[in-house]
């Protein structure tokens, strides 16, 4: 039986279940690509979500991105933190705000580990408008300022 | 169909499957507890694991502690990476070794949300003994010194 969301969890319920899409992903140092996606939001009773994204490229559905991580409620009304972690050999701490059905996050540390991906700071903008949730994804690594990185549409999948 | 196994994962294989049993939890601020727990390794064809834990209070199973992150190969023959989302507003990022089937990790930096929990540093051990896979945490905090948090063992599930 499904635990009952937690009362703290009500401004984020917008985002639970399994979504599927397509996005395009580009950087000043590669080809751009596009990609097909899931995103799955889940709880289970306490106060934060689940959340776990896993990509293929389109063409040969070959691995691209895996991020595993958490959605917690933050310290103001409007706060929303966010914990991940990143198969480059990269965690991202954020820092956002949920307004509606959007949330921004703007990440205030990102650890990497000895080999890790040169990323230093990621933005990160998700929103629902009906039954599309969209996003944008900004990233900053060492050798390049802060750009557009990942643009996606994802729509609910069934069941 | 399952991709093949990267050639560099060989030395993780030995970890890849579900792992279930049960731990024991201590720590100086708190009352001992014990959970059952669920381990699952798994990869998608590229160099890295996908590592997810999942823990519940036995009694009353309430839920406990959910890991989600990624192990990968390190610079050296023997290195390993760890990176870990916490639900508490914590990420880690741990440098390992691996020897035989026994990994041992330091934490390398740990980020914390605003209102994320005050550990600062983590040790993990993990072996492979026959079909028991066992592990054992250790943690700092602000206000405590690295001591034993968690010991558990677990074995492989069926199917």
């Amino acid at each position: 039986m499904a635990p009952a969301l937690h009362d703290d969890l009500a401004p984020l319920a917008f985002l639970l279940g399994t979504w599927r899409g397509e996005g395009d992903g580009e950087y000043p140092t590669i080809e751009p690509f596009r990609y097909h996606e899931e995103l799955v939001f889940e709880h289970v009773g306490d106060p934060f979500l689940l959340y776990r994204q896993s990509s293929w490229l389109v063409g040969d559905d070959a691995p691209l991105h895996f991020e595993r991580g958490f959605l917690r409620p933050g310290a103001g009304p409007d706060a929303v933190e966010l914990t991940l972690a990143h198969p480059l050999g990269l965690t991202e701490v954020a820092e956002g705000t949920i307004s509606g059905e959007e949330l921004s996050f703007a990440s205030t540390s990102v650890g990497r580990t000895e080999t890790g991906s040169a990323v230093t700071a990621l933005r990160r903008r998700y929103r629902l408008d009906g039954d599309v949730l969209s996003y944008e994804i900004d990233m900053a690594m060492d050798e390049t300022a802060m750009t557009r990185h990942l643009v996606a549409e994802l729509r609910r999948a069934e069941g």
